[in-house]
């Protein structure tokens, strides 16, 4: 029923029934190559293996009632792969699984759908972050009010706000890459993370098995150390604030009185039940609407760290869900923001007449600056405040500032003081900064696949 | 995948995508029928919408595709019901949805989710509490070791023990039934609160809504006063921290070297894929991993108490998934550890032999306290613990005991005094007020309905 | 260095170091005349013990320093009050902290402190409450734009958003009070919640104990029951959630753009280090940093409950600071809110300003609900859609809409339809009702001390 | 009151309010100088400001109490300062705090905290990853049974179990250290992010003030891209999982019936006020009470990303409790689990004990993968599984294994099998690999300061 809001992206795919079937078929397979590969299987039993372990065989909803008798889905799997490559080669079955215990493939399969879900999650963020370069440059010199405690503070440009969506998203996009390239494992220890009923190829046949799934080798089992879990969710949660910020941004902007954004979808979208004019800007808020659960979830992947002994009685498991709900609403808040920007129409003129509507207030502190190097900074402030006070802005400010600093100024001066387009400071440069930050970027969509 | 953990017992139903649909759907056929109470549309209109809310009439997976474009699924329901009312009576059609707005619609429906959630929690937590009871009676008088920081520390008894799981789960059930009968009210506000599409008559609409779904009233429409929402998730988080309580003791007293309670559930369950010995207390495990989700999910609740104005930009839709996810995890909970207790087997010979372990340091306080009337309390403290460390327990303490206290008593009477059986205090009261206690506590079920 | 504003208001004393000292020293000495009353102890040592448990003979810090040693601050209490009690009567010091252990008196002077700071955050948002009352009163009939998603909706009232405001706050401190007056319980159960030192008498010493505190006497003892500890800090958070729910319209009604209220705390207060112009609303910002922190010290408090066997081994001591700040933070948003409600200065004139900028638009829902009788819901929603687009509201709306709707009504009839404060619906009443309903509720510091 | 316990370690100090004030005080002093290198201010006034930027020249809690005034410390600290640089040199006095907004000034002491704070805990964490390589070493060969979902699963060695804790500790102290050096940057935007008060030569002053303070020059202004901090907390999280997983295992280690380790730490310390027998592991139950409380903490901050436009209102003061919280108690954590090491007793004999106790059934695992070659495996597991249900391990195992599978092995050869010491896999291997990576490690104590 929500699955529209929450499962959007390809994420949700890669977090579902089927991905987490093929991600531990997968595993089983790899398992029998390598350890084919070390010689102690049969080059034909892997072969046999490998062609049983095709998720058109298996029936997911099953193993995951199944799941319920031993408390996870690989005891089930074991039973009806052996089976199923016994129907193949009935010598290769008894090489199913051999030397692994439930959670090696459990957790190597959930690096494996760490890494699918982030590179789907990548396809959304990389287009994002074309779409806010785009809008970034466009806007570069565009004035508008920034805005502090929200209250209009000093001019800014739109393309520098962009450029601030676009780094803090373009950042922790690179951040995740990373965790999902350099700190997913594979596992293998067996029952207690000894390797011990492999004998003394254990590690061997360990290395061959990260090698086959190209995933890190760790240097011991990491059954309970589950710092990779819990870098991931942060990661993601991390994602998921950038994401926030910029969707708070836009459903601000977007705001009637503010009035300097507009989500234009087309006939349907965007519009609400009783009131046909409204024009909401639904695809911002469905992405704070995601990215809000991603802290709470993290805190969970944090707390499940608390792993008892050789195996967790209890926070193993709820990983699971957890980090499944976790990289879905990433994926699905990247792409309500892409689709935000893309429906996003954007009002020069409203920013303008929002900059103008304090009229001057604005730019108070420009005087304030000029006046202090020979006024002292404490009495500038006052003065230029007093006059502030007396006007609350509007035409009248050059003036007062004339008669409240005692005439430093004349107040033509002051009005050219007080023009906002002027004093845009270093928000081109910082945008350029932004931009070039973004092309130097690795394009890292190859890295998760 | 996992749903036979996470999506057991009767609770996973009732929020899954068909109960939402049927909530919304007897949310709509109440507005008409209060409406038709009101005279504000004709009874001929009321039935004609009745009869069309029937949730074999509509697809939730579609609705919850185009819930996409405005960001609810009351949006696309309304327009389907709209033309299945049609179908039935067209004059009806335009009696659809009036004076609601989407967030008055799930809303309420979210409310009835809770009670049916709730009443489906509430049949596996009495059947719990039965078993406890039962449980904490049977055990009243077995012996067992009290265990502080993880420490024996002094006896206790097993049904003192079971009698705490019995009244920490039975108190935190009640309290989630009273929020359950008494904090689910409608919603009924309009498009900002306000009703004013009803005329006059709205708050006297909005009164009959309440009592056509039996829900409770509220003083105002609260739209962005979440706490009912907040509350529940909180009540049930407390449930799944006392079920996770109870679990956590089973986890313990199944060690192997502690032994004094095993999960017994036939083969197949529980046993290892790798370790054909292995009795794991699977259902308890199962507990813990769904109980320890709750905390991160009950703060993002509290976390969407923070919405803005008259409706709310993210924080709003972002309590479906948390809510549903944490009813579900709160029956699986809940029918997790009635499944341990169902395959409970109680050893009281290694609880004795666990006490006798320790060669009567167990009670050493109550030797302290005797010898404390007369020493001193740092006396005897000082004295005491100098006998268990000469001796690290064991026949040799009682006659420590006699040469570390200048006789104060011969051995015979401190071994006397050291005899765990005999110290257990109020053990036995205690069992028998929660008892009573849990017998005092109304069987709630209906009030869920 | 933030204490000025995380840790405004007498909660914040309530959780100080003298203040935990004092409630041990008051559960030390209650021990005592509980055990005189039951005949465990003489008088004349109750009496010296409870001269002796005086904060002025302690030293706070050097107890926490020595709490390191054992854990927990009540060992080095129970020297230093029994050397205290040898120097006012050498007999007495033996009776001391008879039959308790460490948690015992920790558990019950966590009681105190939540019932006094939740004394001093009720005298706060009494206070507040008032003010609400206040300014819903002063309000109830004050148009303003009712905003759903950020955008204008529907015209409402400033009385009826403060009143949704006092609703909130009012029935989450209520139900705070009840926590505080009925979950805060007496704990005392020994060193296995058997109460074994106590022979026989045990109980009738726990129901005294209670009696002489004021404190509910539980079931059992609650060592490993923390439900009451998790829904205290359960029950503060949902008042936070509601006290920051306020903060945040505040500030968003705060806007340059928006203009309805301005915080006014003359000089110095809310101005900027650099903008001298800025009214900043710094109170209502100070509340939600306050607030915001709340649902994850809840959640911490909620994974506290996961408590083994008979006393836990880390969650039960984590429970101390997170409870404590918790308290603190909740009254210090408390008095912020306040403060930001004295300060506040409303606006009519700009609500009703921004009420008409819409030029109709807001009041469209009206016309589509007059014409959806005689059109259908979904032709009405439609003409009166593309009469908005047509215009963008504004003189022209009226006219656009007979146009639009083939002439169903005639544009002045139009125009009046659209007029916002002629659409106020129920706004008045629920205002009526929230204050009627803030009248009803119990002035409940007196339950809290 | 419970400083003893949290405020542990050198990192209290450094997030104290002295620590603050320091921090707060040498960014003013870096501004200055950074702008004298640039040529914005006289060297003069940058040294007069220098000499008065002294933590002794003012009263922190008196800055506290003034930062309720405007919302945080940085405005009243800038007129103090710029009073006491005025009495240095009157001209300097206009000098003070050009260019800058509270929050750069905030913001960049805050990483100066963190810097300095993970400084310390890296003293801690650097002490005990000694400790923990020596253990390792020192125990590498002694067996242990491994413990899966806290049941005997097969052998282990006790130098494989802490070399585990070693590589978790370590890793996350390494990933902390990373995110200490590399994402701790300088912030300095102005009032609106655009430096426009500093003219064209502001990015200039930007590179500077960061080169001046060690710290990271940012890409644009970070004053609402909190992934800083956020990152900081996730990172802090993590240690504090690592931290809490060993001290997790201490504690059951340490249990009565285990009793594999024990913390001893002389009179007093670890005692129970009632039990004069107990050793408790004290120092590793605080670990976890430490430990306990960080994922809520750094959902607070990850949370706290949530930022509006130009500065948060709310959120980014929010911060300043938690991550100094945060630091305190990942320090405090680290102290603990140190002082618990430093305390710790192994009992080798009680390790082979309880290996010795399941008369073999451990090591069945390994006689199920001998016979699985030949009979398969579903078939092997189900015949040794038979065995150890007639015998429930013990003497008797053999024969029974013998029996179970037609005499496959006689019960000699069986009895060999099921030598626990001879069957310890890779733990020797993978103990190895964790001490080569411990000391590949950087040494990073410099990193930080």
């Amino acid at each position: 029923m929500f699955d529209g809001i929450f499962a959007r992206s390809g994420a949700a795919a890669e977090v579902g029934d089927a991905a987490w079937l093929r991600a531990l078929l997968d595993t089983e397979a790899a398992l029998a190559r390598a350890q084919a590969r070390e010689g102690a299987v049969p080059a034909s039993a892997a072969r046999a293996i490998g062609a049983a372990c095709s998720p058109a065989r298996f029936d997911a909803a099953a193993l995951g009632a199944a799941a319920a008798d031993g408390g996870n889905p690989v005891i089930p799997l074991v039973r009806a792969l052996t089976a199923a490559v016994h129907d193949i080669d009935p010598e290769a079955a008894r090489f199913v699984h051999t030397g692994a215990t439930s959670q090696d493939i459990m957790d190597t399969a959930a690096m494996l759908v760490v890494r699918r879900a982030c590179g789907a999650i990548a396809a959304e963020t990389g287009a994002l972050g074309a779409a806010l370069a785009d809008l970034a440059a466009r806007h570069r010199d565009t004035p508008m009010a920034g805005r502090t405690l929200l209250q209009q503070a000093l001019p800014t440009t739109f393309g520098a706000v962009a450029a601030g969506w676009l780094n803090g998203i373009g950042s922790a996009d690179t951040r995740l890459a990373d965790v999902a390239a350099h700190r997913t494992a594979a596992q293998l220890g067996g029952a207690a993370g000894t390797l011990a009923s492999l004998g003394p190829g254990g590690p061997a046949v360990a290395a061959a098995f990260a090698a086959e799934l190209g995933l890190a080798e760790p240097v011991l089992p990491w059954h309970t150390d589950r710092a990779r879990v819990a870098e991931t969710g942060a990661a993601l949660a991390v994602l998921c604030g950038a994401l926030g910020k910029a969707a708070h941004d836009i459903v601000l902007l977007a705001q009637t009185e503010v009035g300097e954004v507009t989500e234009d979808a087309g006939p349907g979208v965007g519009g609400s039940s009783t009131l046909p004019h409204k024009r909401n800007p639904v695809a911002a808020v469905a992405t704070r609407s995601c990215a809000a659960q991603a802290p709470a979830l993290a805190a969970g992947l944090l707390g499940a760290m608390d792993a008892e002994q050789q195996r967790a009685a209890g926070a193993w498991q709820s990983e699971w869900p957890q980090l499944s709900a976790l990289l879905r609403l990433t994926g699905a808040a990247a792409s309500w923001l892409r689709a935000s920007l893309d429906r996003l129409r954007v009002h020069p003129d409203r920013m303008r007449a929002n900059l103008d509507a304090t009229g001057g207030l604005l730019t108070a502190e420009r005087v304030t600056a000029e006046l202090a190097a020979e006024m002292g900074r404490e009495a500038a402030h006052d003065a230029v405040a007093a006059a502030c006070r007396d006007t609350g802005g509007g035409p009248g400010l050059a003036a007062a500032l004339e008669r409240r600093t005692g005439g430093r100024r004349d107040s033509a001066r002051f009005a050219a003081l007080l023009d906002p387009a002027d004093y845009l400071g270093a928000a081109g440069v910082f945008t350029d900064r932004a931009l070039a930050a973004h092309r130097a970027r690795p394009a890292h969509e190859e890295g998760h696949a």
